[in-house]
């Protein structure tokens, strides 16, 4: 496409810090006379606190705060906290301390002391009776008539969103078969290299307070802290550091509030660190949906009517939920055309950790229920799996019922192309050549494993418009040496946005990759309003902000070029740090000498461009991700043998960090198909899982061999025709794993994960 | 003057945190791994290392790097490092470390070690043979014919700066009488609470480096210290805490690139602190100056010739001597007017500590002697001390000599009518009256105390245009609260100027003072260039661009505003955050309000203004400072009774920290005036007092009665009228001592400072 640095597979900018153990995290910061912050957390899941008593930690010497619900402002809050936006529904359920606890682990009382041993100490001495009421761990149970509330919405329905287009009744009449099924997915993990739940906080003396903190939306965080706080927005200040991976964990406030509010009344700064039990005890992590699908569908494969009821398990408290359902919908009416939609989503509370933001935020739920049932769909009328996608999927030109845009660019056909040639699906699919292909490879027909092909498709977005506001800013200042500085909020969590918008200001400027410096701390004090990193945005907004704010600057550069060099600016071109006459090259100055005349000449200034927007869309993605599994029979164990993901993520800024969002995704989307799933007793509500041995994630020697393809169907309205990646990669993975085992040993099971205990009961079932 | 903000006495924004001591400097920051440097430092004046070997240093264990001038980029620089500029003139005549010392405590190795111990032994063990030369410690000896070169420089003068203007000659045979006089001023210390040298460096693993420094110029120090480095400008970050106090002593480059070059040797932190020894020995102080004064005048008090030959003692490097000649010039030139004017200044190099800038660079110096010698002019024609000034001084319309340019505003006429009446001038400069007066407070007429009143004045500058460069920048960003961040390189050193540049925003804005933030550190990666707290510029150069960036932001939130209230943007006024419609203010609007509709209306963005430029021009400042003294003719002792401080510092943005700039400088000036002196063995060259046992400097305990007059001569192209006050308020203040010192008992020392030997042998030779 002729860029010079954008498409280059640039190392990364946090490469070489990360790699050597050199970035400084959150957790590895100190300050002066810092304190060691504790939470005291509930045993119960569900439960009134009748007496709380803090005499004794309050006595022990070193200990500097102790907080209960009695000492925190009762301002009701909502760690998700979206600001006022068409898609954003803002149920304040929260306190920064509970005085009733509904989980295990829900936080009641805080200790700031000067160090861990003294402040875990604290804790133990924090005397609370509790009056225990039912732990209501499923939605069933929490939507019982008799059900005690965990909070004041009757029969624990937090919200009830009903979409209706056309007239699904119709469609169903209208339909040739109708396909009616349920699906389940459970509670799964973001599990983070670094803990979710690290925030340092420093108040000042005039009544300001300064929290470093791990998260993904550094001006978001300001602003929802501060409210819980009872500060106005500015009073609080963010600072970013480095973040060890998030994928949603972090889009939300975690525990600042408790952090700012322990220095605040210790007139110190704490450090509030969670551990890993404490992660996967109290944060946020995906959510469970039961979704009942209805599609009613001609014989040549038109859909005629498509419905989800979908019953969303929320957890202890809002947060996300009420709006994540808006996705949720979205996910479902976008992914295939049909006159006649419907979409119930229910958003339930129970007495389990609140659930918020995971890769995919709802969409991989969504896509397992859909595309285990289009699979089953295909099956039963007989028509090709890909030839009933590439028939109902929208494509560019087309309404895209997420965002009721039209669709810029898509690239799913050559995508499923590509994916299915590079799979074997052809081959593989037919039984006969399966046949022959697994002796070849050793594996006799009557071998007890068996070998399937599956695939499945997805779409995401490429920001949360016009649900949200999107709004990014950038700053771009070419200094005397005319190597430049970006200033953003930089919410990069490791996925690599900050490289990418490096990138994107390096080609826009005309510099060399190394030549550009982006902030890699986020600073709410400093950086321009940025809503975060959500929704895979950062490439498609923020590169959009980035390469205004540097075209700005350019202008500017070249207005002075052009009264050196006296050609139009419009004549000028700039790359690799030379500005050039387009059509005389060998006329060229270079950005360090106009930047140093800039700095230095007759009026001393500096070349800064400086923009604040939203992008101008929202331009879908797509993927298409065949998979290949060998199922033991006699095991019921699941073994991805290959994973073939084709993606259209537009311009790719740098493939090497849009193949590595995708593998790692592809990692996270085996772990929620296969091994995947956070579990409560369900009787007391405690977690049975809350840790590395018991929980199963993925490790690199679990890996099977993946086969990235990068379809890139540029838009038009992206920076370079940047679209997305960050979330995308997960999104299909579980239902092309489901759809390779029923391919393999014909069993479709509904409920992740698939399990050897589920296979085993299902391969019975079935009769084998 | 009808401003809501500006004028008013609100707290400094640091107030808080620095009198409770919970402001962080850089020498209370720690990082992980971080290292403690040394350096080690020669014991001779002057002399050529012939052997170093740091053998066992290295293998001691704890240490981490060991460097000499073998290890050094073999780059000459310069500490004070200004950019190109008209008046800059850039000796490069230093390294890292030296191979040759060239004063006591010159840099001739460093080591970095786990901790200050392990560092100070490993300086221990390193291994020096000297050739010791002869040291010059005075700028006779360096000038002699024979004299062994400190550097390449001919009989060690480094500079020499001829000036003339028409005719001297002519002019002195036109006068009707010549006076000749030669003035002699010592080396005096700034002595910042916070010792001078103290920073800390991390390396980065891309090449970069980032230095956390106490310094007055942040981006300048950047330039300077990537020059030594061998590096590009922007491959170092400068990041400044709050710095406690500078003076001009961290003007320039202090020991940044040791710093960085160990962090980068070592791979590790390095914090380098000095002690407040080392910060005597080996940090830049106030130029010892001999001044040959020749003046021309008519009887009437017409100057008709004026003639300065000034030896200026920059010590053993450049830095920034050669430069600073200039302003030195310029002081001379610019205080009276004559048709005919010379100036030659010489700098010379000895074998004492490099000196550099310190509050009023070089001003103080020129004023002691033009105003003692303008004293003792107007006793000889039986002038009126006020008149000879008042007739003579350059005044609003006309040039001024110093920049070339009209003078904006002149306040000095005001200023000696108001000190004057103050101090008491008619009746204490009266010998009748003022016997009288000092009967009537029990002084008889033949007690050995003395009182005296003097006067001087003195002119100053706004910045250092058209000799330097004045740029500076700002970036506005108003948050969804209304409340305003305001991003600057902030170089606030104490002096107040980011309260003051904090007001002018808010006044601009129509922000209430405690609704906008200023960055309190600065930052070279993220805050536009801006050439540094010099010259008293912050206020106005600062201001200026501050304005300006608010200014940009206002039009934005003004222009939202109007679309809003439906009316044109220019009927609207903004004041303590609410937007009114000029003519019907029941009509208005919060700036919070259009704010958040900015950023979560229809097109979500953030409100920003951004502005990088150099001010209009230079408005010179004016003082007259009156004071009055006892003399113990017995002891020889000084008392300062009173000053009166006049000062003409154009709008006055926040008068308390107008009054506070001239308070503290009053009391340096009395200390350069009488106690203060910086000596060396003259054998020797080793410092004889570096150390506050025997460097006299002044406490509270110690001050006189102050009065400050502010006269508010406002300035057209300044912000709100600002002018400038940083400097000005020590420059007159020896020289009215010594004036007082002559009106009690005619004696006049020419030489600084006024000590009991020198009053006693003054009185003993007059013949009292």
């Amino acid at each position: 496409m002729g860029y010079a640095v954008v498409g280059q597979r640039v190392p990364r900018v946090d490469a070489r810090e990360k790699v050597s153990g050199r970035a400084l995290f959150t957790g590895d910061m100190t300050l002066p006379h810092m304190l060691v912050g504790k939470v005291l957390r509930s045993p119960y899941a569900h439960a009134q606190i009748v007496r709380i008593d803090t005499t004794k930690a309050r006595s022990l010497p070193g200990v500097k705060a102790v907080l209960t619900f009695e000492d925190v402002p009762k301002i009701p809050w909502n760690s998700a906290g979206f600001p006022p936006s068409p898609g954003a529904i803002l149920m304040e359920d929260q306190y920064i301390l509970t005085d009733k606890v509904r989980y295990v682990g829900d936080g009641l009382a805080a200790v700031a002391a000067v160090d861990e041993e003294t402040a875990n100490r604290a804790l133990e001495l924090i005397e609370v009776e509790y009056e225990v009421l039912p732990a209501l761990m499923d939605m069933e149970a929490a939507m019982a008539e008799d059900a005690p509330l965990i909070h004041a919405a009757p029969q624990n329905v937090m919200a009830h969103m009903p979409i209706v287009i056309g007239d699904v009744d119709q469609g169903f009449a209208d339909a040739d078969i109708v396909f009616e099924d349920t699906y389940y997915v459970p509670k799964v993990y973001q599990v983070s290299m670094e803990p979710c739940g690290v925030a340092m906080a420093a108040p000042d003396m005039d009544g300001r307070v300064t929290i470093w903190t791990s998260t993904q939306m550094p001006h978001l965080v300001r602003g929802i802290t501060a409210h819980a706080l009872g500060l106005s927005t500015s009073q609080v200040r963010i600072i970013k550091p480095p973040v060890g991976g998030a994928f949603g964990s972090r889009l939300g406030v975690v525990n600042e509030p408790i952090a700012a509010l322990l220095a605040i009344k210790a007139g110190k700064p704490v450090m509030l660190k969670y551990s890993r039990e404490e992660s996967f005890l109290a944060t946020e992590s995906r959510h469970p949906i039961k979704m009942i699908l209805k599609t009613g569908i001609k014989k040549d494969g038109t859909f005629t009517a498509r419905q989800m009821t979908a019953y969303i398990d929320g957890g202890a408290y809002a947060t996300h939920t009420p709006s994540f359902a808006g996705p949720v919908a979205g996910w479902f009416l976008a992914m295939y055309k049909s006159p006649n939609i419907k979409v119930d989503n229910y958003s339930v509370y129970t007495n389990s950790t609140q659930c918020g933001a995971f890769r995919g935020y709802g969409n991989p739920q969504v896509v397992f229920a859909v595309e285990s049932q289009v699979d089953d769909i295909a099956a039963a009328l007989g028509l090709d799996p890909l030839e009933i996608r590439l028939k109902n999927h929208p494509c560019a030109g087309e309404v895209w019922m997420w965002s009721s845009w039209v669709i810029e660019s898509c690239g799913l056909d050559e995508g499923i192309k590509r994916a299915s040639e590079a799979i074997g699906w052809g081959e593989k699919r037919n039984k006969q050549e399966r046949l022959e292909y697994a002796q070849g490879n050793g594996i006799t027909a009557d071998s007890t494993k068996k070998r399937g092909v599956g695939m499945a498709y997805m779409m995401h977005v490429s920001g949360a418009r016009p649900m949200l506001h999107e709004t990014s800013a950038a700053v771009v200042k070419i200094n005397e040496d005319g190597k430049a500085n970006l200033i953003y909020s930089n919410s990069d969590c490791g996925q690599g946005a900050g490289t990418a918008l490096t990138q994107v200001a390096a080609e826009e400027l005309g510099l060399n990759y190394e030549d550009v410096f982006i902030t890699k701390t986020a600073d709410t004090d400093v950086a321009g309003f940025d809503i975060g990193s959500h929704a895979s945005r950062q490439a498609y907004s923020g590169g959009n902000a980035v390469k205004k704010a540097a075209a700005a600057a350019k202008e500017k550069l070249l207005a002075m070029a052009s009264e050196i060099l006296e050609v139009p600016a419009a004549d000028l071109e700039v790359a690799e740090g030379m500005i050039r006459v387009r059509q005389e090259p060998e006329r060229e100055i270079s950005v360090a000498e106009v930047s140093h005349k800039a700095h230095f000449g007759s009026h001393g200034h500096q070349i800064i461009g400086a923009v604040s927007e939203e992008p101008p869309g929202n331009p879908p993605v797509y993927a298409a991700q065949f998979v290949e599994v060998e199922v033991d029979t006699e095991t019921g164990v699941i073994e991805v043998l290959k994973v073939v993901a084709a993606h259209d993520v537009g311009t790719a800024i740098n493939p090497a960090v849009v193949e590595g969002q995708i593998e790692g995704a592809i990692q996270q989307g085996i772990g929620y198909a296969l091994t995947e799933e956070y579990r409560y007793h369900p009787g007391t509500g405690k977690p049975l899982n809350a840790n590395f041995t018991d929980y199963k994630i993925l490790t690199a020697v679990d890996m099977p061999e993946v086969e990235t393809i990068l379809v890139e169907a540029s838009s038009e309205s992206g920076p370079f025709g940047a679209k997305s990646v960050g979330e995308s990669g997960l999104v299909a993975t579980a239902a092309a794993i489901a759809n390779a085992v029923y391919d393999a040993v014909g069993i479709r099971i509904k409920e992740l994960p698939l399990t050897p205990e589920k296979v085993l009961a299902a391969l019975e079932q079935k009769g084998n």
